[in-house]
Protein backbone atom coordinates (compact mmCIF):
# COMPACT_ATOMS: atom_id res chain seq x y z
CA UNK A 1 0.00 0.00 0.00
CA UNK A 2 1.15 3.30 -1.24
CA UNK A 3 0.30 7.17 -0.60
CA UNK A 4 1.02 9.38 -3.52
CA UNK A 5 0.75 13.02 -2.88
CA UNK A 6 0.22 14.95 -5.72
CA UNK A 7 -1.47 18.41 -7.02
CA UNK A 8 -3.36 18.90 -10.47
CA UNK A 9 -0.81 20.31 -13.30
CA UNK A 10 2.35 19.37 -12.15
CA UNK A 11 4.89 17.22 -13.11
CA UNK A 12 2.64 14.57 -10.48
CA UNK A 13 0.45 13.21 -12.99
CA UNK A 14 3.21 11.24 -14.61
CA UNK A 15 3.68 8.83 -11.73
CA UNK A 16 -0.10 8.87 -11.27
CA UNK A 17 -0.51 7.59 -14.26
CA UNK A 18 1.68 4.89 -13.42
CA UNK A 19 0.62 4.05 -10.62
CA UNK A 20 -2.76 3.29 -11.89
CA UNK A 21 -1.65 1.74 -14.87
CA UNK A 22 0.16 -0.67 -12.61
CA UNK A 23 -2.63 -1.31 -10.58
CA UNK A 24 -0.97 -0.49 -7.86
CA UNK A 25 -2.82 -0.63 -4.31
CA UNK A 26 -2.42 3.31 -3.27
CA UNK A 27 -4.75 6.35 -2.16
CA UNK A 28 -3.75 9.33 -3.88
CA UNK A 29 -3.56 12.77 -1.88
CA UNK A 30 -4.24 15.86 -3.02
CA UNK A 31 -1.97 18.58 -2.05
CA UNK A 32 -3.61 21.92 -1.77
CA UNK A 33 -1.21 24.46 -3.72
CA UNK A 34 -3.42 27.30 -3.49
CA UNK A 35 -3.41 27.06 0.73
CA UNK A 36 0.31 26.48 0.51
CA UNK A 37 -0.38 22.81 1.90
CA UNK A 38 2.78 21.85 0.61
CA UNK A 39 4.25 24.12 3.46
CA UNK A 40 2.99 22.98 6.10
CA UNK A 41 4.89 21.45 8.90
CA UNK A 42 3.38 17.84 8.60
CA UNK A 43 3.79 17.95 4.71
CA UNK A 44 7.35 19.09 5.32
CA UNK A 45 7.80 16.34 7.61
CA UNK A 46 7.35 14.12 4.76
CA UNK A 47 9.23 16.48 1.91
CA UNK A 48 11.35 18.71 2.95
CA UNK A 49 11.44 19.99 -0.11
CA UNK A 50 7.86 21.21 -0.07
CA UNK A 51 7.53 19.48 -3.65
CA UNK A 52 4.78 17.15 -5.27
CA UNK A 53 5.09 14.20 -6.07
CA UNK A 54 6.37 11.97 -2.55
CA UNK A 55 5.67 8.44 -2.81
CA UNK A 56 4.92 6.89 0.86
CA UNK A 57 6.18 3.37 0.64
CA UNK A 58 6.04 0.71 3.60
CA UNK A 59 10.11 1.24 3.42
CA UNK A 60 9.62 4.90 3.13
CA UNK A 61 9.26 8.03 1.39
CA UNK A 62 10.74 8.10 -1.97
CA UNK A 63 10.52 12.02 -4.23
CA UNK A 64 11.75 13.20 -7.51
CA UNK A 65 9.67 12.06 -10.50
CA UNK A 66 12.53 10.33 -12.58
CA UNK A 67 13.39 8.25 -9.32
CA UNK A 68 9.81 7.17 -8.55
CA UNK A 69 9.24 6.27 -12.08
CA UNK A 70 11.92 3.86 -12.17
CA UNK A 71 10.39 2.69 -9.10
CA UNK A 72 7.10 2.06 -9.86
CA UNK A 73 8.31 0.00 -12.84
CA UNK A 74 10.71 -2.37 -10.86
CA UNK A 75 8.40 -2.91 -7.82
CA UNK A 76 5.45 -4.13 -10.89
CA UNK A 77 8.04 -5.56 -13.16
CA UNK A 78 5.14 -7.30 -15.22
CA UNK A 79 3.39 -3.96 -15.98
CA UNK A 80 6.66 -3.86 -18.91
CA UNK A 81 6.16 -0.18 -18.32
CA UNK A 82 10.33 0.05 -18.68
CA UNK A 83 13.23 -1.99 -20.38
CA UNK A 84 14.79 -3.18 -17.38
CA UNK A 85 15.91 -6.31 -18.95
CA UNK A 86 18.37 -3.84 -21.41
CA UNK A 87 20.69 -1.68 -19.25
CA UNK A 88 21.25 0.97 -22.35
CA UNK A 89 17.60 1.03 -22.80
CA UNK A 90 16.61 1.66 -19.67
CA UNK A 91 19.74 4.43 -19.66
CA UNK A 92 18.04 5.72 -22.70
CA UNK A 93 14.74 5.87 -20.65
CA UNK A 94 16.58 7.45 -17.99
CA UNK A 95 18.00 9.89 -20.04
CA UNK A 96 15.02 10.86 -21.94
CA UNK A 97 13.12 11.71 -17.95
CA UNK A 98 16.42 13.27 -16.67
CA UNK A 99 16.25 15.81 -19.61
CA UNK A 100 12.54 16.04 -19.06
CA UNK A 101 13.23 17.40 -15.27
CA UNK A 102 16.31 19.49 -15.45
CA UNK A 103 15.48 21.08 -18.92
CA UNK A 104 12.31 21.14 -19.82
CA UNK A 105 10.35 21.46 -16.47
CA UNK A 106 12.76 24.18 -15.46
CA UNK A 107 12.35 25.45 -18.56
CA UNK A 108 8.92 25.86 -17.81
CA UNK A 109 9.34 26.96 -14.26
CA UNK A 110 10.99 30.09 -14.83
CA UNK A 111 7.17 31.25 -15.79
CA UNK A 112 5.48 30.90 -12.75
CA UNK A 113 8.23 30.04 -10.17
CA UNK A 114 11.01 32.38 -11.46
CA UNK A 115 11.27 33.82 -7.30
CA UNK A 116 13.70 31.40 -7.27
CA UNK A 117 16.38 32.28 -8.80
CA UNK A 118 15.88 35.97 -8.72
CA UNK A 119 14.31 38.18 -6.13
CA UNK A 120 13.88 41.73 -8.69
CA UNK A 121 10.40 41.82 -10.18
CA UNK A 122 11.46 43.70 -13.44
CA UNK A 123 14.57 40.18 -13.43
CA UNK A 124 11.44 37.78 -12.81
CA UNK A 125 9.53 39.36 -15.36
CA UNK A 126 12.18 39.46 -18.10
CA UNK A 127 12.41 35.24 -17.18
CA UNK A 128 8.67 35.06 -17.61
CA UNK A 129 9.30 36.51 -21.77
CA UNK A 130 11.74 33.77 -22.67
CA UNK A 131 9.74 30.54 -21.33
CA UNK A 132 8.06 30.37 -24.85
CA UNK A 133 11.31 30.66 -26.99
CA UNK A 134 12.81 27.48 -24.28
CA UNK A 135 9.85 25.47 -24.11
CA UNK A 136 9.63 25.60 -27.96
CA UNK A 137 13.13 24.91 -28.10
CA UNK A 138 12.87 21.94 -25.95
CA UNK A 139 10.04 20.63 -27.67
CA UNK A 140 11.76 21.11 -31.35
CA UNK A 141 14.53 18.47 -29.95
CA UNK A 142 12.01 16.01 -28.84
CA UNK A 143 10.32 16.62 -31.83
CA UNK A 144 13.16 15.74 -33.72
CA UNK A 145 14.98 12.99 -31.83
CA UNK A 146 13.36 11.74 -28.86
CA UNK A 147 10.10 11.27 -29.81
CA UNK A 148 10.75 8.02 -31.85
CA UNK A 149 7.08 7.25 -32.48
CA UNK A 150 4.78 5.71 -31.68
CA UNK A 151 6.20 5.92 -28.24
CA UNK A 152 9.61 8.03 -26.95
CA UNK A 153 10.85 4.71 -27.07
CA UNK A 154 9.90 3.23 -30.43
CA UNK A 155 7.43 0.15 -30.31
CA UNK A 156 7.40 -0.25 -26.52
CA UNK A 157 5.16 2.17 -24.69
CA UNK A 158 7.33 3.61 -21.47
CA UNK A 159 6.55 5.92 -18.33
CA UNK A 160 8.83 8.24 -20.43
CA UNK A 161 5.21 8.28 -22.39
CA UNK A 162 3.24 9.34 -19.50
CA UNK A 163 5.98 12.05 -18.66
CA UNK A 164 6.38 13.60 -21.78
CA UNK A 165 2.43 14.03 -22.01
CA UNK A 166 2.26 15.66 -18.92
CA UNK A 167 4.82 17.91 -19.84
CA UNK A 168 3.45 18.67 -22.89
CA UNK A 169 0.32 19.79 -21.32
CA UNK A 170 1.78 22.63 -20.19
CA UNK A 171 2.78 24.29 -24.03
CA UNK A 172 -0.32 26.52 -24.36
CA UNK A 173 0.17 28.61 -20.63
CA UNK A 174 3.73 28.17 -21.52
CA UNK A 175 2.72 30.31 -24.70
CA UNK A 176 3.93 27.27 -27.42
CA UNK A 177 1.69 26.15 -30.25
CA UNK A 178 1.91 22.19 -29.92
CA UNK A 179 0.67 22.39 -33.41
CA UNK A 180 4.62 23.71 -34.49
CA UNK A 181 5.41 20.00 -33.12
CA UNK A 182 3.22 17.28 -35.08
CA UNK A 183 4.96 14.18 -33.59
CA UNK A 184 4.21 15.39 -30.06
CA UNK A 185 0.97 16.63 -30.92
CA UNK A 186 -0.43 13.20 -32.22
CA UNK A 187 1.22 11.35 -29.42
CA UNK A 188 -0.11 13.72 -26.62
CA UNK A 189 -4.06 13.49 -28.43
CA UNK A 190 -3.34 9.52 -27.93
CA UNK A 191 -2.36 9.37 -24.26
CA UNK A 192 -5.19 11.75 -23.61
CA UNK A 193 -7.48 8.73 -25.23
CA UNK A 194 -6.16 5.92 -23.12
CA UNK A 195 -8.70 4.97 -20.62
CA UNK A 196 -6.11 5.24 -18.05
CA UNK A 197 -4.54 8.41 -18.87
CA UNK A 198 -8.20 9.94 -18.53
CA UNK A 199 -9.30 8.45 -15.37
CA UNK A 200 -6.82 9.43 -13.71
CA UNK A 201 -6.79 13.22 -15.61
CA UNK A 202 -10.07 13.20 -14.31
CA UNK A 203 -9.27 12.46 -11.04
CA UNK A 204 -6.63 14.71 -10.72
CA UNK A 205 -9.18 18.07 -12.07
CA UNK A 206 -12.23 16.75 -10.35
CA UNK A 207 -12.60 18.51 -6.81
CA UNK A 208 -13.06 16.54 -3.49
CA UNK B 1 35.23 -0.23 -25.14
CA UNK B 2 33.47 3.67 -24.21
CA UNK B 3 34.35 6.94 -25.34
CA UNK B 4 33.68 9.56 -22.83
CA UNK B 5 33.44 13.69 -23.68
CA UNK B 6 33.59 15.95 -20.75
CA UNK B 7 35.36 19.10 -19.66
CA UNK B 8 36.98 19.91 -16.69
CA UNK B 9 35.36 21.82 -13.72
CA UNK B 10 31.96 20.49 -14.84
CA UNK B 11 29.24 17.63 -13.84
CA UNK B 12 31.06 14.92 -15.86
CA UNK B 13 33.48 14.51 -13.40
CA UNK B 14 30.87 11.87 -11.54
CA UNK B 15 30.59 9.36 -14.19
CA UNK B 16 34.61 9.76 -15.25
CA UNK B 17 35.64 8.69 -11.78
CA UNK B 18 32.95 6.09 -11.99
CA UNK B 19 34.43 4.80 -15.24
CA UNK B 20 38.03 5.00 -13.76
CA UNK B 21 36.49 3.31 -10.97
CA UNK B 22 34.84 0.30 -12.29
CA UNK B 23 37.89 -0.03 -14.33
CA UNK B 24 36.23 0.22 -17.63
CA UNK B 25 37.76 0.05 -21.12
CA UNK B 26 36.91 3.90 -21.88
CA UNK B 27 38.68 6.64 -23.73
CA UNK B 28 38.46 9.93 -22.01
CA UNK B 29 38.06 12.79 -24.49
CA UNK B 30 38.19 16.53 -23.63
CA UNK B 31 35.65 18.95 -25.07
CA UNK B 32 37.45 22.53 -25.14
CA UNK B 33 34.85 24.76 -24.00
CA UNK B 34 36.81 27.78 -24.24
CA UNK B 35 36.64 27.35 -28.08
CA UNK B 36 33.06 26.39 -27.87
CA UNK B 37 33.56 22.57 -28.90
CA UNK B 38 30.56 21.70 -27.47
CA UNK B 39 28.70 23.59 -30.05
CA UNK B 40 31.03 22.66 -33.21
CA UNK B 41 29.46 20.59 -36.27
CA UNK B 42 31.12 17.17 -35.27
CA UNK B 43 30.02 17.54 -31.53
CA UNK B 44 26.21 18.23 -31.94
CA UNK B 45 26.14 15.21 -34.41
CA UNK B 46 26.97 13.22 -30.63
CA UNK B 47 24.96 15.42 -28.73
CA UNK B 48 22.69 17.80 -30.01
CA UNK B 49 22.40 19.28 -26.62
CA UNK B 50 26.05 20.41 -26.29
CA UNK B 51 26.37 19.72 -23.10
CA UNK B 52 28.80 17.32 -21.42
CA UNK B 53 28.72 14.18 -20.65
CA UNK B 54 28.28 12.08 -23.23
CA UNK B 55 29.12 8.56 -23.65
CA UNK B 56 29.58 6.69 -26.50
CA UNK B 57 29.12 2.93 -26.10
CA UNK B 58 29.01 0.11 -28.56
CA UNK B 59 25.06 0.45 -28.62
CA UNK B 60 25.11 4.22 -29.34
CA UNK B 61 25.27 7.62 -27.31
CA UNK B 62 23.92 8.33 -23.94
CA UNK B 63 23.96 11.92 -22.53
CA UNK B 64 22.38 12.94 -18.88
CA UNK B 65 24.28 12.45 -15.69
CA UNK B 66 21.93 10.49 -13.45
CA UNK B 67 21.06 8.16 -16.58
CA UNK B 68 25.03 7.62 -17.58
CA UNK B 69 25.40 6.86 -13.79
CA UNK B 70 23.07 4.34 -13.43
CA UNK B 71 24.36 2.59 -16.80
CA UNK B 72 28.14 2.70 -15.56
CA UNK B 73 26.79 0.88 -12.52
CA UNK B 74 24.44 -2.05 -14.31
CA UNK B 75 26.95 -2.58 -16.90
CA UNK B 76 30.01 -2.90 -13.73
CA UNK B 77 27.61 -4.47 -11.67
CA UNK B 78 30.57 -6.66 -9.66
CA UNK B 79 31.91 -2.88 -8.63
CA UNK B 80 29.03 -2.94 -6.23
CA UNK B 81 28.54 1.32 -7.12
CA UNK B 82 24.72 0.89 -6.73
CA UNK B 83 22.22 -0.46 -4.75
CA UNK B 84 20.67 -1.99 -7.95
CA UNK B 85 19.00 -5.28 -6.00
CA UNK B 86 16.70 -3.19 -3.41
CA UNK B 87 14.59 -1.23 -6.12
CA UNK B 88 13.45 1.06 -2.85
CA UNK B 89 17.29 2.21 -2.21
CA UNK B 90 18.35 2.43 -5.65
CA UNK B 91 15.09 5.07 -6.03
CA UNK B 92 16.69 6.71 -2.98
CA UNK B 93 20.08 6.80 -4.86
CA UNK B 94 18.11 8.23 -7.94
CA UNK B 95 16.03 10.90 -6.15
CA UNK B 96 19.36 12.22 -4.55
CA UNK B 97 20.96 12.08 -8.22
CA UNK B 98 17.57 13.70 -9.76
CA UNK B 99 18.03 16.48 -7.02
CA UNK B 100 21.62 17.38 -7.81
CA UNK B 101 20.97 17.56 -11.35
CA UNK B 102 17.70 19.14 -11.55
CA UNK B 103 17.84 21.36 -8.48
CA UNK B 104 21.60 21.80 -7.17
CA UNK B 105 23.23 22.10 -11.01
CA UNK B 106 20.60 24.32 -11.92
CA UNK B 107 20.86 26.85 -8.88
CA UNK B 108 24.43 26.56 -9.87
CA UNK B 109 23.89 27.07 -13.47
CA UNK B 110 22.33 30.49 -12.96
CA UNK B 111 25.78 31.95 -12.13
CA UNK B 112 27.30 31.81 -15.38
CA UNK B 113 24.42 30.58 -17.73
CA UNK B 114 21.82 32.94 -16.76
CA UNK B 115 21.46 33.50 -20.39
CA UNK B 116 19.50 30.27 -20.78
CA UNK B 117 16.72 32.28 -18.69
CA UNK B 118 16.60 35.51 -19.89
CA UNK B 119 18.35 38.48 -22.20
CA UNK B 120 18.31 40.79 -20.24
CA UNK B 121 21.95 41.94 -18.66
CA UNK B 122 20.45 43.47 -15.30
CA UNK B 123 18.23 40.19 -15.27
CA UNK B 124 20.90 37.63 -15.52
CA UNK B 125 23.01 39.80 -12.90
CA UNK B 126 20.29 39.77 -10.70
CA UNK B 127 20.13 35.61 -11.15
CA UNK B 128 23.94 35.34 -10.25
CA UNK B 129 23.75 37.77 -7.16
CA UNK B 130 20.82 34.68 -5.79
CA UNK B 131 23.05 31.84 -6.67
CA UNK B 132 25.03 31.92 -2.50
CA UNK B 133 21.65 31.98 -0.92
CA UNK B 134 20.34 28.97 -3.41
CA UNK B 135 23.40 26.78 -3.52
CA UNK B 136 23.75 27.24 0.27
CA UNK B 137 20.04 26.27 0.65
CA UNK B 138 20.42 23.26 -1.10
CA UNK B 139 23.74 21.94 0.80
CA UNK B 140 21.63 22.99 3.94
CA UNK B 141 19.17 20.35 2.82
CA UNK B 142 21.85 17.39 1.90
CA UNK B 143 23.92 18.35 5.37
CA UNK B 144 20.82 17.69 7.25
CA UNK B 145 18.78 14.79 5.61
CA UNK B 146 20.86 13.32 2.87
CA UNK B 147 23.92 13.13 3.77
CA UNK B 148 23.66 9.95 6.19
CA UNK B 149 27.54 9.00 6.65
CA UNK B 150 30.28 8.28 5.94
CA UNK B 151 28.51 7.92 2.46
CA UNK B 152 25.02 9.39 1.02
CA UNK B 153 23.71 6.38 1.02
CA UNK B 154 25.44 5.66 4.47
CA UNK B 155 27.92 2.72 4.86
CA UNK B 156 27.65 1.50 1.08
CA UNK B 157 29.49 4.04 -1.39
CA UNK B 158 27.97 4.61 -4.65
CA UNK B 159 27.81 7.20 -7.75
CA UNK B 160 26.33 9.20 -5.07
CA UNK B 161 29.04 10.08 -3.53
CA UNK B 162 30.74 10.89 -7.35
CA UNK B 163 28.02 13.22 -8.04
CA UNK B 164 28.07 15.05 -4.41
CA UNK B 165 31.69 15.46 -4.97
CA UNK B 166 31.83 16.86 -8.11
CA UNK B 167 28.95 19.69 -7.03
CA UNK B 168 30.46 20.16 -3.48
CA UNK B 169 33.32 21.44 -5.44
CA UNK B 170 31.96 24.36 -7.19
CA UNK B 171 30.79 25.79 -4.09
CA UNK B 172 33.60 28.55 -3.26
CA UNK B 173 32.97 30.10 -6.63
CA UNK B 174 29.57 30.14 -6.18
CA UNK B 175 29.98 31.95 -3.11
CA UNK B 176 29.72 29.75 -0.05
CA UNK B 177 31.88 29.10 2.40
CA UNK B 178 31.95 24.59 2.58
CA UNK B 179 32.86 25.44 6.27
CA UNK B 180 29.18 25.99 7.32
CA UNK B 181 28.57 22.18 6.50
CA UNK B 182 30.91 20.03 8.07
CA UNK B 183 29.70 16.66 6.95
CA UNK B 184 29.47 18.22 3.52
CA UNK B 185 33.27 19.12 3.82
CA UNK B 186 34.29 16.12 5.36
CA UNK B 187 33.23 14.24 2.91
CA UNK B 188 34.38 16.04 0.05
CA UNK B 189 37.68 16.08 1.70
CA UNK B 190 37.50 12.40 2.21
CA UNK B 191 36.92 11.50 -1.25
CA UNK B 192 39.43 14.15 -2.59
CA UNK B 193 42.16 11.88 -1.05
CA UNK B 194 40.70 8.98 -2.78
CA UNK B 195 43.34 7.41 -5.62
CA UNK B 196 40.82 6.63 -7.91
CA UNK B 197 39.27 10.48 -7.82
CA UNK B 198 42.48 12.53 -7.12
CA UNK B 199 43.93 10.42 -10.20
CA UNK B 200 40.69 11.77 -12.69
CA UNK B 201 40.54 15.12 -11.18
CA UNK B 202 44.71 15.22 -11.78
CA UNK B 203 43.53 13.89 -15.35
CA UNK B 204 40.57 16.29 -16.06
CA UNK B 205 43.37 19.62 -15.01
CA UNK B 206 46.14 18.70 -16.84
CA UNK B 207 46.02 20.16 -20.18
CA UNK B 208 46.96 18.29 -22.87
Amino acid sequence: MFTFYYAPNTCALAPHIALEQCGADYQAVRVDFAQNQQGSPEYLLLNSKGRVPTLLTPRGVLTETPAILQFICQTFAQSGLAPLDDPFELARMNAFNSYLCSTVHVAHAHRRRGSRWADDPAAIEHMKNKVPENMAACFDLIEREYLQGPWVLGEKYSVSDMYLFTLAQWLEADGVDIRRFPKVAHHRLKMAQDPVVARVVLAEQSVA
